[in-house]
């Protein structure tokens, strides 16, 4: 847990915890999980811990504690804490989470156990869940929380502050009351920092604000991360499509959507997964990873056959199979960094049809000119080593070839693959991988084999 | 602009702004972009367009708006605008600017300019301003805000709502007021939602809660932004080594952190900057990628060498060229699996020390296994196609080595090179695809020698 402050109580903690938990003083571990430390502090603990660690630490924690930890450990760890409990017992320890966590949760269970663990709720809140249940988990509708506090717009803010008095409490994140017409329309928002400096005369339609936009129940999580980031807010409101409230979005849930989608493109482009738990056990990280290095394996075979065509050239001349990797695996370097920087544009919204082709010029001009910048410098370097000005010159030309190729492909690929609904960082590395490979060794071996034969 | 909803307001403006611009109707562009959209909508704008319809716009910008636009550009963008203008403009643009985004944009200028333009402030600006200056960027100080509202412990509830109400308007993100004593020294925080619903006559003490740890000002951001996602927090206090409190941060700007942290291991994998600007010119761009193609050709020469020392090997048996690209391939596609889940992990403060030995084990493990599992296919095909059971049987085995020492590299380097204060994510790849390279080569083409000499 080397990542919050050193001097924290928090810190302080941990580091008794894992001195307990050394020395085997499991009662110690108990009360210092349970009482000191914060559930998504607990959640981080647990991600961190090897699988045996894990278990004892999680067998730990008090039951009325677990939903309040589940909720902030990652996907894998929660499909397997979850399977393991009946519906009683998940009824039980989900209780007193907020609509939209409860939600999260709940979808990661077969269709059967989520009917039963509906049916042991009350009315009420049942009827939250479903409310949340009913939209895809990556939209606002999924993200959205349905505890809001309303208000109409002719009463005083006198009256509102009263009606806010009744309340024990408000919910988290409550920077704005939600000002809604008897239709239950969204109308406005009213800050509550407005309401404190305003007379306590004034209506809540004097006071509100009507230049938010409410957020539409369907929108995509990450654009709406966009939105909070762009215009700093910390809740919004998210309504039907014919305008009628149905809750509020909150941006601590907000700065989860930035935090899984950031690192998804890195983890995407390796092949990994999101949600992927980092001390996984031996046999699912195999599992896993050798899916990946399947898909790799018919790139890697497909570069194999396009040298195999030119087995005779390099028969001949074996300075060719010294050189070929060099320009297989400039171009996919190449390639690498258009392709990345392609992801993050269109990630963040930069990229769209508009600019595509004033990006594909810069690419193709700025990969001509690095291809003969270091297509010079190979050149010279295979010259002086083997002694041969052709090879030089055949090398020079592929790596030209190479780059500007993967320059192209890099920006078009990315955006071709979206287009399809496929994500560009998944297979888009193997992909510009296998066509800066053939590229690579098809142009080099073939101008060999024109000028060597 | 495709990432905000497509039926927005500000989205039909951004596309009535597209079709003026493209009809060359430039006062009906100055007139949307001054009156029609936020700031950090025309940033987003100015970073979506290619230069020339980036200067344009940037001339149709309102001189007032200048520094609320620039604020939200990127590092690469703000850098070449500020430094078109001289220290009276800057001073002009600037004035309205909160402390610390203010900070940030005069970082990036000359020692000297920056003096020029705190000359030109009033004394309080100046003091203002200087506090966070003398904090590093990328640390709590550099990011806090010096605007604070503070109240007394001993005081009442009600004579804090009759304080605020003297106010015009509360600083933005305003959910707490900070509690400090007579030496300003940091006691509590008090939520404005506890505020209104309390009596009026309980005493802040009474009301403000304890248990909030206030972030020390040296704390690097980053750590900043964990313990904003951890706790859920919106706003934070900062605090001097001796408990002074000297400002605050809140969570708009940690979501700048955590988008710009979570996008630096993406590109710096791609040796690409993350400030870098999507649209830069064709030069700015090869200068760029020529240095990380110079230095990956480093690694393309080494391996070269390493085949060059099998030349004799190869001339005899041919196979061998065509086959030893899988070997070099696979492991570098296995060593960086395991460096993204480490680089990963160390990003989000999973992996320390203590669980360090376990990785390592469970990645070594699975690079046996793995290895076993596509030696076996690989060898199998080998031997199908070069009717050869020897060269089955020396791939299947330089695979297994490479892709074990992927796993082992994989793990320990992103660790070593972090002890080092070298970036992982840059440098990793480069010396990874080395290691990965070299063993490949070697291996295949040493135990091939050994055989078939």
């Amino acid at each position: 847990m080397s990542d919050i402050p050193e001097n924290s109580q928090a810190h302080q903690r941990l580091r008794l915890l894992s001195e307990a938990l050394d020395s085997g003083a499991l009662k110690q571990v108990a009360r210092i999980l349970n009482s000191g430390l914060s559930p998504s502090d607990i959640a981080h603990l647990l991600e961190s811990s090897p699988p045996r660690q894990r278990a004892l630490l999680w067998n730990l924690v008090d039951k009325e504690l677990e939903g309040d930890v589940l909720q902030y450990l990652n996907e894998d760890i929660q499909t397997e804490y979850l399977s393991r409990l009946n519906a009683r017992e998940l009824a039980y320890i989900l209780e007193d989470l907020e609509s939209d966590d409860l939600a999260d949760l709940l979808q990661q269970l077969p269709e059967k156990v989520i009917a039963e663990v509906l049916e042991t709720m009350d009315e009420q809140d049942r009827q939250r869940v479903e409310k949340v249940l009913a939209y895809p988990e990556d939209t606002a509708g999924g993200l959205m929380n349905t505890d809001t506090i309303t208000v109409r717009p002719d009463i005083s803010i006198d009256v509102v502050l009263r009606y806010l008095r009744q309340h024990r409490a408000l919910p988290p994140m409550t920077d704005s009351l939600i000002v809604v017409n008897r239709r239950d329309e969204f109308i406005g928002m009213l800050p509550i920092t407005k309401m404190l400096v305003s007379h306590s005369t004034a209506t809540v339609r004097e006071v509100m604000d009507t230049d938010v936009e409410p957020i539409p129940v369907t929108l995509a999580d990450t654009r709406v991360a966009t939105l909070f980031a762009r215009y700093d807010l910390i809740s919004a409101p998210v309504v039907s499509e014919d305008g009628h409230l149905l809750g509020r979005i909150t941006i601590d849930d907000v700065v989860d959507v930035i935090r899984e989608d950031a690192d998804q493109s890195l983890m995407s482009m390796a092949g990994l997964d999101n949600d992927e738990d980092t001390f996984a056990s031996v046999w699912t990280t195999t599992r896993r990873r050798a899916v990946w290095l399947g898909v790799n394996l018919l790139t890697a075979f497909t570069a194999s056959a396009v040298i195999g065509l030119f087995e005779d050239t390099i028969a001949k001349v074996v300075a060719l199979a010294v050189l070929m990797p060099i320009v297989a695996s400039m171009g996919g370097i190449a390639g690498s960094q258009t392709l990345t920087l392609v992801i993050r544009g269109m990630a963040i919204g930069q990229i769209s049809g508009a600019n595509v082709r004033w990006l594909l010029n810069r690419e193709f001009f700025s990969g001509i000119l690095n291809g003969v910048l270091w297509a010079a410098v190979v050149a010279l370097a295979a010259m002086a080593w083997f002694q041969d000005v052709l090879i030089g010159a055949i090398i020079a030309a592929a790596l030209v070839i190479n780059l500007v190729v993967a320059a192209l492909v890099g920006t078009v690929l990315p955006l071709f693959l979206k287009s399809r609904n496929i994500d560009p960082a998944l297979a888009g590395s193997v992909i510009l991988t296998t066509v800066t490979d053939v590229v690579g060794f098809m142009s080099f071996l073939g101008l060999a084999t024109l000028f060597y034969a």
